[in-house]
């Protein structure tokens, strides 16, 4: 099987090249061939195909379309087969058709080179109307722009696009080859785990599902994490699951209310021991038509992270990088940057965009300043212009050349504004530098990369002095740091590693905390959460849990990169809308009270909230976007 | 890698093997081996192995256990690593250590053939306590009974079983084998469909999620019909699915509200297609540790399964058939036949239980009767006692000898009752044989059965006058009984096939309609039911549909038979309890009223039920099985 790998191209107006093979893709089936696979190989063959109408051609051809390709169906025109061509002639775009006709050879000077079938032909012999298109909102073709929203309402029709036939396609193809490495090659076992679960503790993004106990509910999952964990404590010793996940999360834009990640546990194993399984899993999974890519991955850890980029899933396809430039502001009189440096541990951050002065079309060098979109506070950030002398130092530290532009930053070396400021205006000056037609990123280069030795507690946000778990409360702290617990636990590390690709965090995982006792004083006295919520967990630590750890990886985001999809909403079949609605089915829909009754829940409509529920009444509504009133 | 299969004993005590690769089952883990995979050609080896201890031994050894088996470890005894003998010693059951030590051979005499490790042991020379057990509510041995409840609340212990490791990887393995099959050999794509989706009309047992749209409420699928549908009509020719489903069924025994089918849809292809594909899908992926199984499958008509067994999912693993004895009766002066011949289309049917008046055991004939069990009606059903000589010529119809039992039903050919009750009675009497100890069924053997011709719609249960879908509205007649949708729609025969095994349902699909006004005249004029909320799916027929079919496969049912699990509970990790909860977690639990304003949604509280709605009064406490007051 693997020996008939053939590159097709799906579509002249296309330049993406699929793996199919042909053997087993007619097995079954009415046709005797797809349309894309026919070659000059196949000339005088008798064929059978089934497709659908792309066009029709001077009366004289019809170019016929499966998800293989399109291939052209001579329309034979002598008298006797005039009542074949009149059937032809009768067709509608899009309808479907079974063609039984010989492959020949095109007539010398017709052959299309942009087609992968452009060197044969199909003389038609019979012809079948399988089905009549009536209906077509808009043409299957890849420069036919569509709005997202007419694209989502007739889902079916827009997958029929090349490209969507080339993502769903590749999708499939790369969650089968990470079955393959983990199921054969490593002995992963595939467990099934519950969507209809338990709330957990805090779990404010959960989606809830009545049940036939009133007042009871089932919790859809955000993650199989706990399961996972008890799967290890079960002695399944290695699991993994294309586990569909659930989160609540309004209208944010690009994500979904439901998504996909491949989900990883693995026992008596360390942090080296998971972050290689996954470079062997990207390494294998990795479509063929997309380079190779190299592995180990390189690591960095979250501080040097910080430090360099600004954030902690630094796009490496560039530099930029962040410089401190403190000491060339010693003795500066700015009055910002005197300030700031007066505070303890006051640092000036820069970097430096190459020619960003340079407008690239017009020239117009003060034009490329992209304040507004940063909306930046002018008292940590400012642009400081090439003709000050006092800051030849600085254009020497931030390595700058003529035409460069700097930003910098001042203030405390450890605020969440200093560094993450500039990290943004990295990102944003890239952007807006491709968007002039600046190449910068290879939009063909792959970049992965660990981030590793993230804190293991945070500073809540609207209370710094609670803590919150980074990554999630069951990461174990790294060894070295594990006695800090007990008395700095602001300075311990988790054995957490995140996987980023191009700026994208594709994956997160840790080594897990395996014994009960620590588990429990991280709950409790650390993070100060309810430890009875989680009592089936800390009693299955206390009953033989070996160590373990593990990792899930976000599908949709990865393969969307991968296929450089603008949104992810492009690698899945049928996506909600960035409200969480069905544009084809239209849902969420109305249920009857009637309906309701069997899960002890009724409705309680908005004009209700403004008399019993005030909190409630500058809530937007998911329609209109306004308060209700 | 498929070179190195080799078959491990799980456990001494349980007679199962399974097939592992060696390579890769200890890559990436601090382990070089893992336990049940040591064997005399490892000797001389040093070996570093992780597990939980089964048991200590008269203070000279360990029995170590992992997934793969178990192993001896050699405590060692002398003087010098007394600080390692007392570390062993102080060790509780199932506490969880890294050992490592050399491989030798047992000394003659002491191997265990019982035991696939049973010719080696490891002398340790080192050991890591990795967590203590602190806490066992039952040992972990197949042959200490749990409560069904107890092995549900600690699940995580419940699966450390030999029995529920090879049920959960034996479900794994074949369900990689089946994408092997489907995406691999036959260029299936593995496309994911949603699982918040839009309400299906007359969806009763479907659980609601609600939006944060007022009144608006997503619908858990029971299956992902209308998708697999949409895809045909997408172009992607080949879909399958491994799909989470859901159904709200309340406390039906053996139900699970959600579940897993192995969901295939296929274009351009017939009914012949599916069913081989389906048979070379079984066959593909049939655990090599269950025998060869034969296709393709046998096929019965529905009209031959109902005349011969009573029931459209016969089980054929042995005879006792339905026998038409009308003429035997027609003299008959006993009552019940008298009446039941004089009705139009009367007729007698009966099955003979060889042997079925000798009780095994006691030898007493009639204490064999099972009618208590079988709770019949006296009129419809009576027990013949073969001293009656009228009915020689039943005996010989009946193909009975001496000893055998005969039971008789006499009704309308037609009815409900007449054939199913028979049918009924039949696997009754074989249960309660075996039951008895005598053998009639192999539980080695496997036997497949399609059944067919299904008639396209019934009369409705509570208004007969009424048709609603035998199988769904998307069903498509056989070809030569179209016609009749608009004359006789009650003789249509629909392209529905079901695969039965061992006499349960384990799959079922069809060819379905691809035509938009045929679809709308099922829909509308033989169903009447409302088109216009599956008008997505209508006009998608109108937009260039293919001709297309599937099926569905119950993932969950078809393991449990393959391993004789005597519930689908033993297939699934974390199953919920007859009543829908989950155990371990005490899911579904309370959610506070906070957390559901945003969905918009009160709970109505029974109290609260006794006020307003009168008709809910008499449902019974989902808690208490008793009504509300």
């Amino acid at each position: 099987v693997a020996s008939c790998l053939r590159t097709t191209d799906l579509d002249s107006n296309l330049n993406c090249d699929i793996f199919l093979c042909l053997v087993g893709q007619s097995s079954f089936s009415l046709r005797s061939h797809t349309c894309g696979e026919l070659c000059s190989s196949h000339v005088d063959e008798e064929v059978t195909l089934c497709g659908w109408i792309q066009y029709l051609r001077q009366d004289l051809f019809v170019i016929l379309r499966d998800f293989s390709g399109l291939v052209q169906i001579l329309i034979p025109q002598d008298e006797s087969k005039s009542e074949l061509k009149n059937a032809f002639l009768g067709l509608t775009v899009e309808s479907v058709i079974m063609v039984k006709g010989r492959v020949r050879c095109r007539p010398e000077g017709q052959e299309n080179k942009k087609m992968s079938t452009g060197e044969i032909e199909v003389c038609a012999e019979s012809m079948e109307v399988l089905n009549t298109c009536r209906k077509l909102p808009f043409e299957i073709k890849e420069f036919v722009k569509k709005s997202e929203a007419l694209r989502m309402q007739y889902r079916y029709l827009d997958l029929r696009s090349p490209r969507m036939q080339y993502n769903l396609r590749l999708r499939s193809q790369m969650v089968m080859k990470m079955r393959e490495y983990l199921c054969n090659l490593h002995r992963f076992v595939d467990v099934e785990t519950p969507t209809l679960f338990k709330r957990t503790p805090g779990g404010a993004k959960e989606f809830v599902v009545p049940s036939g106990d009133p007042g009871k509910f089932y919790s859809l999952p955000q993650s199989p994490q706990q399961f996972k964990q008890l799967l290890m404590v079960a002695g399944i010793d290695r699991y993994f699951q294309l586990a569909r996940c659930y989160r609540d999360e309004g209208s944010k834009p690009d994500r979904q209310p439901e998504f996909t990640q491949v989900d990883i546990e693995i026992s008596f194993v360390d942090q080296a021991g998971v972050m290689s399984l996954i470079e062997g899993l990207v390494h294998y999974s990795w479509p063929e038509d997309k380079g190779q890519i190299n592995v180990p991955f390189p690591s960095m850890t979250y501080e040097e992270a910080i430090r360099d980029y600004g954030v902690d899933k630094p796009d490496t396809r560039f530099g930029m990088k962040l410089v401190d430039v403190t000491t060339a502001f010693q003795e500066s009189q700015i009055e910002f940057i005197k300030d700031a440096l007066l505070k303890p541990s006051g640092c000036i951050q820069a970097i430096c965009v190459p020619e960003g002065t340079v407008r690239t079309e017009s020239g117009d060098s003060h034009s490329y300043v992209p304040t507004p979109q940063l909306n930046l506070q002018r008292s940590q950030c400012s642009l400081i212009s090439k003709q000050i002398n006092l800051f030849k130092q600085l254009f020497l530290m931030a390595q700058a050349n003529a035409g460069d532009l700097i930003f910098i930053t001042a203030g405390p070396r450890e605020n969440v504004v200093c560094r993450p400021l500039l990290g943004k205006l990295r990102l944003q000056c890239v952007e807006l530098l491709e968007s002039y037609g600046v190449p910068v990123r290879d939009p063909s280069v792959f970049h992965f990369l660990w981030v590793v030795d993230f804190p293991l507690f945070l500073p809540k946000e609207d209370n710094p002095e609670m803590l919150e778990a980074a990554h999630h409360p069951f990461t174990a702290p790294v060894p070295e740091d594990a006695h800090l617990l007990y008395t700095q636990p602001r300075k311990v590390r988790g054995q957490h590693y995140d996987l980023v690709l191009n700026g994208c965090e594709v994956g997160g995982g840790s080594i897990r905390i395996h014994n009960a006792s620590q588990q429990l004083y991280v709950l409790d006295t650390i993070l100060k959460e309810d430890p009875s919520l989680l009592s089936h967990l800390l009693e299955a630590l206390d009953s033989g849990a070996p160590p373990h750890g593990g990792i899930a990886l976000g599908l949709d985001r990865l393969v969307s990169i991968i296929v450089g999809a603008p949104s992810i909403r492009d690698i899945i079949a049928f996506p909600k809308s960035f409200r969480g609605h069905d544009l084809m089915s239209r849902a969420p829909d109305f249920v009857s009270e009637e309906d309701l009754k069997p899960y002890h829940i009724s409705v309680v409509w908005p004009s209700a909230d403004i008399e019993g529920q005030q909190d409630n009444s500058n809530k937007p509504s998911d329609l209109t976007g306004r308060p209700f009133r």
